[in-house]
């Protein structure tokens, strides 16, 4: 060999036998370089001399060398040949003063302080389908093969557009659609400009409260309430007071000392203790937040679900220009997985509310949304609403039955109306609803403990039931195994219970 | 009738004659507690006697009172019957002084400080497909079918769980099928335990800067860099210092003020220009983040198309526990709007993160993921981008060979390495890469402008032209109708173009 250079090269390659000629090639280079075995600005052997070494084709060794010059390793200077780069071994020095490992598992001093507040509040459970899971619908009802048969339709004379990034807020045949079904269904104000459509609910809340609170900004939110909203708020850095419900929904407080930024509501169904917001106090709400310069955030999650009189029109529709950001999904009425959720922004927000969609989140799905435009334009997504209620109706019917012949009326929670996809089974107090949720997990039965809904001290034990996973012959065995597990826990944590069945 | 209330009820009953009867009932009483001529606390009369009075069956008016006090307008007391409801008229009161109008379209100022300054750097674009869209791969090239086909099948034996909501950051499958593939290909080292499936790089982006950065820290990004991370950045209330980059990528600054918490780096293939990093960068950058415990977010989203050499391997594999944050996408190898992406965490961070993804986006698309974990695990992966990779080394040359032949070898940007899905036509320094970029757009050449990607005053004037989109013969016409507008652009800004075709 002609140089030292190609010496080394050669000895090195030589020692790793194994492989592909070229990986051989390139390991043995690099190695020599990471080694100190070529020093810095040493110039590389010639391609054909390496070559014609190492009994390999020229075009080997040039595809070798352009790899490593691409990383790095070597660089050329035109006419001059091929160099180990200048500063490589320089920076090895530093690289092997490794100062700070990464941090231990389970050490969060690293996370910022916004994300340690959510980690101490983690809710979201690892079990989302089975015996009384809430919020979640019966996901087998769905008629798939309708979605998918209008789905492979459209397919057919799918363009390019509806394959790349989407930054117009969603499928313009799926926004008409919604308005028309919001503005007869939902009593919703709004024209087909004003809606976005969204990743689930939680995207919706994500950027709304972003785009209207600056970090250590006022909100409100109801007690007890969704835990979604507040690890939203949190991952924000938005602060919160949580304001009591009663049977009329949330009560503003007398006494206001921080206006708030943002008032979350759930006026037709609260979540998740089941009262409906009277029109008085929709009314004083609305007024409190044009007066304060709140926005409301209505999160109109299951609405379409209430079982004996007319479905409860929306807060937003009430009045006109009303200061009401109204949010609903598609995951209660199809199934979560669909991940579609839908925003309707008063008219001053949904023009800057879209670009910054957009920016933050990019937007897809757009086969998906185009086939649901058609699926509720075509009238299967009313039918299938219908169908839902009818069902959801019976089973919860069921479930109160069952409670009241097994606990009696005072077990059944305050505020449950005839609504939605879970109710309340309410615990005598003092009961660890914690304890006996955990333990009824552990037997496959999804009930979530009440209390972990409230933010303040003062909380409610009970347990939230979701009726519209289980058909009315499974429910029975499922009831009877949750109910002695409710009684033992009871007896256990010596607490009176105080059963009064058939009442 | 026997009560003042019934007779009030039935005249405004009467003036509206059309409709449903129910509805026409519901309408009419809350008109009449709206307008006062029911006042609050009235005795409502006996749902029997207002049947018989009108006409209706006695079913029909318990519905509509039900109704009434699902609302608020009415309210019970067990055995002496119904009432309007005390505070109705009160809140009706306030309600008339509306205090404050929602801001008229286009005033920002109840927007937040960190939304207005993402407003003021909007920059996705409406147009994502057409002639020169860079960072968007030819999504017609995609095999549906097959991803289809893998897709029914699983859809044939899809359990609920499959359809309800996912906390567990993707399916297992996924990630184990995305662990192999990048320790293979991309040299990536990880365990599908470290993988979190996203909703693309954006919301991996958007989670990372949120878990590890609180309001106001510091984080590193590219000058000039991607638009996307510095939105996200301002959307979180992270400051940001932009590093230039050179021929070697990032060139870390020599003082250093405020230790970065986050270093935003694309090794592979710098975004927009791209250098490759070399590897004494590397190892510079992964020494220095250990030293001020920063975190290095590695974002390798378009790696797999390097035309020649071999990959370059990933900077989270260089060494071991580095502590780099692996940001992949398949919206460069297959398409955008499938909205897929991943995050390889480190071991200490993995945990924490799933749960904070699971909380604040709550995780879906479950079937798509099972498929695709069939498409990679059976090759068609591998197969698909292999194919693509020739396809787009060819439009790729076409494009630099018509480049040459018009403009010159001065006109190919300095660090355009044979990669990705796009380069860079520099423009003569003073050129207004922007006003051509409008004109362009206009005539639907979708290229962008490079000054666009510059945080500060220094910017290099140039076009991203993305060439992966574009058959080779279509590529023709549509170069020399932009090669036309920059030429006039350049004559009527008053550049001396330095046109050297052929060299």
């Amino acid at each position: 060999m002609r140089s030292l250079a190609g010496d080394v090269i050669k000895q090195t390659f030589l020692l790793q036998p194994e492989g592909k000629l070229h990986r051989r090639l390139y390991a043995a280079i690099s190695r020599c370089i990471l080694e100190g075995a070529l020093k810095p600005a040493t110039r590389m052997p010639p391609t054909r001399d390496l070559a014609e070494e190492l009994s390999l084709s020229r075009n080997t060794v040039l595809r070798v060398y352009e790899q490593l010059q691409a990383e790095g390793y070597l660089s050329s200077r035109t006419s001059s040949g091929t160099f180990v780069t200048d500063s490589v071994l320089d920076n090895l020095g530093i690289a092997s003063e490794r100062v700070a490992k990464v941090p231990a598992d389970g050490d969060y001093a690293s996370l910022s302080v916004r994300c340690q507040d959510l980690l101490e509040h983690v809710s979201a459970s690892p079990l989302q389908w089975g015996a009384f899971v809430p919020g979640v619908p019966d996901v087998q009802r769905f008629p798939h093969r309708v979605l998918k048969k209008i789905q492979d339709r459209l397919a057919q004379r799918m363009t390019a557009e509806f394959l790349t990034y989407d930054a117009s807020g969603g499928v313009l045949a799926l926004k008409i659609a919604l308005a028309d079904y919001l503005r007869t269904a939902r009593g919703v104000r709004c024209s087909p400009e004003q809606i976005l459509i969204t990743e689930g609910i939680h995207q919706a809340l994500d950027l709304v409260t972003r785009s209207l609170c600056n970090p250590g900004d006022h909100a409100w939110i109801e007690e007890p309430g969704y835990w979604g909203i507040k690890n939203i708020l949190r991952m924000n850095a938005v602060d919160f007071s949580a304001i009591a419900v009663d049977e009329q929904g949330m009560k503003p407080p007398e006494k206001r000392v921080t206006p708030p930024r943002l008032i979350f509501v759930t006026p037709s169904h609260q979540y998740p203790l089941g009262s409906v917001m009277s029109l008085s106090r929709r009314q004083q709400l609305i007024s409190l937040a044009r007066e304060t310069r709140s926005w409301i955030v209505e999160d109109d999650y299951d609405s379409e679900f209430r079982f004996s009189g007319q479905p409860i029109p929306s807060l937003q529709g009430l009045e006109e220009e009303s200061p009401v950001i109204y949010i609903g999904t598609f995951s209660k009425t199809l199934y979560p997985a669909l991940r579609l959720g839908y925003v309707v922004l008063p008219q001053a927000l949904a023009s800057p509310l879209k670009k910054v969609h957009s920016d933050l989140y990019r937007g897809g799905h757009l086969l998906v949304q185009a086939a649901l435009a058609e699926f509720i334009s075509e009238g299967y997504y009313a039918a299938h609403i219908r169908k839902m209620r009818q069902l959801y109706s019976r089973r919860r019917q069921k479930l109160v039955d069952m409670i009241l012949h097994t606990f009696g009326s005072a077990w059944l929670g305050d505020f449950n109306s005839n609504a939605g996809l879970h109710l309340i089974l309410q615990l005598p107090a003092g009961a660890d609803d914690r304890a006996i949720a955990r333990e009824a997990n552990e037997a496959a039965l999804l009930v979530r403990p009440l209390s972990r809904y409230y933010v303040g001290d003062t909380k409610q034990s009970g347990l939230l039931l979701g009726f519209a996973s289980l058909d009315e012959e499974a429910m029975t065995p499922a009831f009877d195994r949750l109910a002695a597990i409710v009684k033992r826990h009871l007896q256990t944590q010596g607490v009176a219970p105080a059963f009064a069945p058939g009442q």
